[in-house]
């Protein structure tokens, strides 16, 4: 980071830094009908939809580090990730509200930035933020973000209904998030004691943008309903394949196979764990922060879901007694456990 | 604290963790048709309904003090606060998603006493809690709670509706639970060194209830939709009434006349100040945390508010151009400012 002007949060009250931070922020959504600065914010669904509601924290030192991390970045970051659980509800993110809690060593300039990054997610994804709170936090920045969202009833769609048979269908590539924070993480433990620091990036450019700077899979929704396609059952990937399968399946009361070989992984992702000495099917199963789409489909859909262009069938959805596993390429079975990624 | 069983949080993993804590909570709701367990909680609102929601961040240190405030009753007072909010919009608070930080020295039986009293606001309230999340923390505990509620959009009442000549309504009395909080930070000065400490609350019990187990004005609300009585503004005193008077004014750009002899205060909170040579009024006025509502109605309804038999008149709204003061008996005016209560 660098330190241009530094304003002092304690200068400004905490009434004049709400309405600086937020006053470049307009209402865009019809259902909005009051934003920020009242008790509450109040928004008025359209008939027939459902409305839902996801609550994120982010905590400086746990889930990010500001030492790599630019807080433009994280504010996008964090609209991205709780938006993204309106996403797998099959609903679409429309109001934000924000919670900060701010340490001094921030100035009224960083806060800038970070709101900076907030505006360009929700500008990019019709959110409104309509309300929070910013407070003294006794030491690192913490972030909660509620969004709520909307969906047709009939076109919500839970973890809990995935069928025997389903097919199980993956957007995007997975382990790339991951691989762009081992990326950091490396360069951060190398340069520590360099003065002038100049990490090397080249040729990483696409792993650190899917860890900072995240894409939401709005287009899936929105495609979904182009074609009418109501998934079975579905869930966004923030903790890994491994468990969120495994948490797709307890609650549909179900098992699974996931075929190794039809996993995605982008070129970037497998390079940079051969350099690593890490297998990309490890990140791609344990790394999360993919923030991509996992969903299942009745069999008869597979064309219309190929038609989409954009969707890997990974797997399908087998009896409970049959447990979760990962199928290698020679017919090998491996269980599916929730777990973090191995260290070192 | 009494430390008595001590179950690790590790030991149970973040799931094992959510189910144990939420298990003894049902969905109470009719309009909430999935809780926690999913991606996002769904909310189905009744057609005509206005959904409301507000965010409310509690820190460790900042805002409440362990070493005197039971996890019981902070889970209470949380659920409190926040859905404090939604009845100053007039509307009742119908679910809640919680997002805890949570440092390794809290114990599984520490946070099922957080818990307890959670469940205890949100089953007084009917209130359904629907998700959240439960991180580590660094340091100490921080909460956030986001509530949300409903009102028929015709009874939402804003900031921004005061007119001239309206009557300023005040429910209960105010500055009791800041004089709590100063009892409870006399007592833990003096019982610092004390090895087996006995703090002095007889005769005080009120005050500490106020802080420490503040009520929701729920009735208020109920109250008011009998009585088809919809207030032209409405906010909740949380910053203690010169500050929320202040906001009030702002938001319906108006001048404000407050009387100082029709503020109430409760006896024990006046003999309190007394005893510890502080003014009542300026706990009243700079205090907090009194979670009463205040709200506007048109002269013409002063009749219909006496008979709801709770309320006080206190003041009226005069034009923005004459500012907003106290009027003291001798018929003085001493202009509003919002501050913190002085020190000392």
């Amino acid at each position: 980071m660098n330190e241009k002007k530094r304003t002092e949060i304690a200068s400004l009250g905490q009434f004049g830094l709400i309405d600086l931070l937020t006053r470049d922020l307009r209402a865009a959504n019809p259902t909005t009908l009051r934003g920020p600065g009242d008790d509450a914010a109040a928004i008025a669904p359209q008939p027939g939809e459902v409305v839902l509601c996801t609550t994120d924290s982010f905590y400086e030192g746990v889930d990010f580090d500001l030492t790599y991390f630019p807080l433009k970045h994280l504010g996008y970051k964090v609209v991205t990730a709780a938006a993204s659980d309106i996403l797998a509800m099959n609903g679409l993110p429309r109001q934000l509200t924000l919670s900060l809690g701010v340490s001094a060593k921030l100035s009224v300039e960083a806060l800038q930035e970070l709101y900076e990054g907030i505006a360009l997610a929700c500008s990019q994804h019709g959110i409104d933020l309509v309300g929070g709170d910013t407070r003294a936090s006794m030491t690192g920045l913490v972030i909660t973000a509620t969004v709520l969202g909307a969906a047709p009833e009939k076109q919500v769609v839970y973890r809990s209904g995935a069928q025997q048979n389903d097919l199980i269908c993956l957007t995007g590539n997975l382990g790339a998030a991951y691989m762009g924070l081992q990326l950091l993480e490396r360069e951060k433990r190398v340069l520590r004691d360099v003065q002038h620091p100049e990490p090397q990036f080249a040729g990483h450019e696409y792993l650190l943008e899917r860890y900072l700077k995240p894409r939401l899979r709005t287009d899936i929704v929105e495609s979904l309903a182009e074609q009418q396609i109501v998934p079975t059952s579905m869930i966004d990937l923030s903790d890994g394949l491994a468990s969120d399968v495994l948490q797709l399946c307890r609650a549909s009361k179900c098992g699974a196979r996931i075929y190794l070989d039809r996993i995605p992984i982008a070129g970037q992702t497998s390079a940079l764990a051969e350099e690593m000495h890490a297998d990309p099917v490890v990140a791609a199963l344990h790394g999360g922060e993919d923030y991509e789409l996992l969903f299942t489909v009745p069999l008869a859909q597979r064309e219309r879901i190929m038609a989409l262009g954009c969707i890997d069938v990974i797997g399908h959805i087998t009896p409970e007694s049959t447990g979760a596993f990962l199928v290698t390429p020679d017919g090998g079975e491996i269980r599916l456990k929730a777990q973090g990624f191995p260290e070192g």
